[in-house]
């Protein structure tokens, strides 16, 4: 089995990702399967397009990308992508789309073709902090993640996919008060578990994963 | 022009919900609309049924959901809807499903049919806090919300409707440490910018209200 | 009797202050207590020579300075007051002392001379948050409070005195995220109700407002 | 120079306090100081005890106590001890003591003994978050922070002390949602860089570390 991983290029004035500098860190084999490494530019469109060409060549079992979340708390599975970009801040080429629709002809929002509640629990079981998310926001990180199951639906049905967020790193807040952060190593450990829980779950566990609000 | 404003039943252990105490504080007419007012039970299933029934009697022109936010800091008016429930806890009739789809034949999500950015900037003009939310969670709320969304799609092409969560009020609080709340008077007030809002703009206007994670 | 109720001017950037728009709109009378009210310059040293005069002047039998906390909960009544300069931003005069003593022949700290958990649980029973604060931060509104603690250390022994923090008021916060709010009304009534307290009780009463960090 | 370090037991329901499991992790020396090692209880008065008799027995130049700061988000070195208990919740053998003095013959508030701004800044620089706090609670870590400075100001006036406060670490945190945490290595990393700025500074930097409120 073949799985294919990627973080994204810093960006908000940061100088560093944590999701790519987890993913250099992951080991090349995780529960037997292969693990193939890539980062992908924080833009608009061009990220997707980076993606596409890597599974078009890869051709991998599972796709899951990793994006950095600052503010939260813990590694977050994501439950659903939707289809609009609505964008805070400018993206790295400056794009800075708002209320824009992804794909025409795609879904209003596609769930994750993951088993995130599976996921949830190794890494929890390994100790470190993690919640499924409801919302990956409306930026590059629910666009790419919105991209990839797109293309699941419409050109690589057989391919399971997902995006996961983490924390800041604590280097990363020194001088932010009041702004919580995951050590590089338990990001590395999560993510590990969150990719073993996947290789090894063909269905997801049922154990509760929602929100009030 | 008919606007129909729904408020829910208490729920969680709270004596009282802010989204129906406020929903029975409204003016009986905004921006020249009828307002007509009905509380929702906070209950899986019963709460659709109720609305739908309440829309058949009415017949409104927009159709809005109110919901309690505990812990936010702001009125948010939701985006989007998902087709998906998962109880952290049980609802008033002890119901707590666990990842059930709510329609089998609905789309993964429905976007809110209200103009929200237009919406949240008459509150801000307001001075009150309001925001944009893109997940409406994954209790009663966002099955509310997602019923609703679904009637307009398959029976009901003309209405608008969507979904706005408030804060708790002052005296939900009082024995919660470091709880965000909103005077029951600034959520009147901001509910009567958005009904304005709602019924006064047919576009909505372009507004990054996007968030990054 | 009389009380003394001082407010700051507006600082950090922000427009007003809530604490003197507070101060403004009390009752002239409160428990049977006159109430005399000052605007207080949010400036080190000018401050406290500020009070003095106006102590001078009024000869009140209690005396309680309102300041700002923004991004607290509720409405803090202080506990102790500390003979410490450590500004992170400057005042209104441009003055950051950084580590700098207060008065060199005062004590370390000084607690509160005023029934500061009957305030809290006056201001609860309104239904209104509040609680005890054990720091009253290193800026201007420790400097204040423990130059009041001071004077009444060392030339009014018959006068009480103490400080209240209020939180940010919703005009605010309508620019920052997720940061907390109490409205200006409740404000009011809340210091209200903390005046009353301070009029009413000669010892305080038994009742936890610790922390444990 | 021989340099004490303490950590508390377990308290609040936790099955380990982050304070001792990093304190047992230290090196023995630190930038030339042998580092002395203890656990105390969670308890009014025998906390205090305790220390006394290992400060006796060992004669140390440098004392500091840590203990679990819950909620807080960096390492935190704190600036005062106060002379009072005002316990939350009970201490480890059910003392539950409110607004009581601690040493009838104690100064107001004692101001820790430790070059605190070199140290916040050394752990900085190791990229590991960290801050001056101006409160340590009511609890009895304040207890005794307190307790030492009264000795050093009664009985050792040549020794060095305070107090440092550290997180949660992660695997506390997995079942609290949004609740901070920092890896047991970087509160071990964090704790050895305050130490060794202990050590090597007489005289504390000039730079603010101050709070508004």
């Amino acid at each position: 089995m073949k799985v294919l991983i990627t973080g994204f290029t810093p960006f908000g004035g940061e100088s560093l990702n944590p999701a790519y500098e987890a993913v250099k860190l992951l080991n090349n084999e995780i529960a037997g399967a292969e693990i193939v490494k890539a980062e992908i530019p924080t833009v608009f469109r061009e990220s997707i397009k980076c993606l596409e060409e890597i599974i078009e060549k890869e051709k991998p079992d599972i796709a899951i990308c990793i994006g950095q979340a600052g503010g939260r708390f813990e590694i977050s599975i994501e439950r659903i992508a939707i289809n609009l970009d609505d964008a805070r801040i400018p993206d790295n080429e400056n794009n800075a789309p708002i209320d824009e629709v992804i794909f025409e002809d795609g879904e209003n929002a596609y769930f994750a073709k993951l088993p995130i509640k599976a996921m949830v629990n190794e890494i929890i079981e390994e100790k470190i902090p993690a919640a499924v998310s409801n919302s990956a926001g409306t930026f590059v990180c629910n666009h790419l993640m919105y991209g990839l199951l797109y293309l699941i639906d419409k050109k690589y049905p057989n391919m399971k996919g997902g995006f996961i967020h983490v924390p800041f790193i604590p280097e990363q807040v020194v001088n932010k008060r009041n702004m919580a952060a995951m050590a590089l190593d338990d990001i590395v450990k999560g993510l590990s578990c969150a990719i073993r829980a996947a290789v090894e779950n063909d269905e997801d566990i049922k154990k509760t994963g929602g929100t009030i609000c």
